[in-house]
């Protein structure tokens, strides 16, 4: 049998009980040692478990039949981050083992497709959810931009999961399956993406286009602007979770802009990005209440949540000590929800034309 | 402090580690009895945590502070079934928390959000969750429909999450906050109403209608046929998960049409019901193989996936022993995943023009 079990977001704490008692009793342990980070050692998971865990890259888990192998003749945990289905490999390796009359199961756990629901966005008011690749020498590609606008323009909000790379470009030309430590796209990069996209596609819209007899071509106004709000998410379950809120436009700002970047403040992956769509009132009077309680308490439990502005440093809320400061802060929140909150729904309005 | 515990989706089994130790150390345990459906007595979770458990009903979450009041004082475990900010009323809690000074920490699990990924779909592959509501003399609300026919139209798999009911028509009509046991929607109802509205609105739309000098009103053809593949899903993440393919017109039959309806096998609650838009290969491989797995294996511990099709009797695979009828049941199949497929593609391509 080939047990499935993942272990959730952050810490070996994060595996359920059955989980823990499935992984015990099995003849073999693995984990899936590439399609997430593991923040907790293995070490860690080892003195847990009370026996040897085995490390699978990606190699072993898709090119060879070796755990599907041991599960012919005895009982294999493989330990998955996260829910072990969202990942598409993994969809994959269940259906070699039935193929080979070895049956699976699966214990499922916390993924950030569920616990992207930390940051107060209600989880039935998302859209599709869109990976963002890195763009590099071998291409920029645009469609996980298009998916949002579509969600956007649907007042639906997007969960953008951000690029994990494993392979050098040169491995990736010469077509050669050597991974490397893996590299993690943080916010700030995402944002830088999507901005440079928008406004590519702002300036392609201004090229005059031949009108037809039957009726104009009317180019809509860009959607996500500069100004838009964004959230960002980093190490999302774990003690050190952050949560920022801030306009795209400071969200894509490169670390040596301004004193303290907000993706100075998220700091390490993983990361992910979410674009609100049209925010119910719910959903504004938490994040609002965050806002407020983050800045009157220091150090407690509570994933900080962390706004920035143009002009003023995006700060830890501690920095924020005279009332002026905050007087400003909370205009500047406001606004920007008023401002993105008019936005959306101007777009659903003409989404759903 | 308030901790907001979730408790996975159906066992005690399934708290994390991290979550159990919230949960012992806590002044005060709650338990939600009300969001969802508690398949664990609340002996069984004393037992486990060696303390008293209180049921929270939705008055004493809603409308009192009382959580709140003894956070003000003391550690209080609020227990979720599922991840804790799945429901809107959750999110309401922590609001009022965070405005009263009372810190808040949320413990992640599994939830139905990601455990769907179960039937083999990508979950990536999702588009807006629809929850489907009671029909009854109040109202026929259809809005869950052009939900499922959007994600449908581009390609994306649906999600549908299936009433609960708390309160009888006279104490809704009478506005008396009177709850009783919960109804829990089946599969069968929830396809049910989909087929009357597809075929309400079929009808609907070949009532003639003035055609403009600009261009002829056209009627596309409707989306969700009866022949739509359609996947149950019945107590995800427990021993005796069901899963189902069927066509939407078998899923509606009522319980006494055939001896053994789709609806039957699946049991009782808590169902969801998955409309998938377009198949990847990867998916289909999976549901291939694992209908050929479950043909070939019994009782083993994989959920059952079970087809049921017109004219022979919806089972479990045990009932088809003779080659006749397994050929038949290939041949359905395979055309049921082409009809499928081929549908699905061409309203994707509709969908984008």
């Amino acid at each position: 049998m080939l047990y499935l079990v993942g272990v959730g977001l952050s810490s070996i704490e994060d595996i359920t009980l059955k989980g823990l008692r499935v992984v015990k009793a099995c003849d073999h342990v693995y984990i899936d040692a590439y399609t997430s980070i593991l923040s907790h050692g293995i070490e860690e998971i080892e003195k847990l478990i009370g026996r040897c865990v085995n490390k699978a890259d990606r190699e072993c888990v898709e090119q060879t039949n070796v755990l599907i192998d041991y599960a012919k003749q005895s009982d294999v945990a493989f330990l998955v981050v996260g829910d072990p289905l969202a990942a598409t490999t993994h969809l994959d390796l269940l259906t070699r083992c039935l193929e080979s009359n070895v049956p699976v199961k699966v214990i499922h756990n916390a993924s950030i497709l569920n616990a992207a629901g930390c940051c107060g966005l209600q989880l039935y008011e998302f859209g599709e959810t869109v990976s963002i690749p890195f763009w590099n020498e071998l291409g920029r590609p645009e469609s996980f931009f298009d998916k949002i606008e579509h969600n956007y323009m649907r007042g639906l909000h997007t969960l953008c999961l951000l690029d994990i790379q494993e392979k050098s470009i040169e491995n990736i030309l010469r077509r050669r399956d050597v991974f490397e430590p893996p590299r993690y796209m943080v916010c700030q990069q995402a944002a830088e993406q999507l901005l440079q996209t928008a406004s590519r596609r702002s300036e392609a819209s201004k090229v005059p286009r031949v009108e037809t007899a039957m009726h104009a071509i009317v180019t809509p106004p860009p959607i996500l602007t500069p100004e838009c709000l964004v959230i960002g998410l980093a190490r999302v379950g774990s003690d050190n979770c952050v949560i920022t809120l801030s306009t795209l436009y400071e969200m894509a700002r490169p670390n040596d802009a301004v004193p303290t970047p907000i993706s100075q403040l998220l700091n390490g992956p993983l990361h992910s990005l979410i674009i609100p769509g049209r925010l119910q009132p719910l959903e504004i009077e938490w994040l609002m209440a965050r806002e407020r309680y983050s800045g009157n308490h220091k150090g407690d439990d509570l994933p900080h949540i962390l706004i920035s502005f143009e002009g003023e440093p995006a700060t830890p809320f501690d920095a924020f000590c005279s009332e002026e400061i905050k007087r400003r802060r909370k205009m500047i929140i406001d606004s920007m929800f008023s401002y993105h909150c008019k936005h959306a729904i101007k777009s659903v309005v003409r989404g759903s034309d």
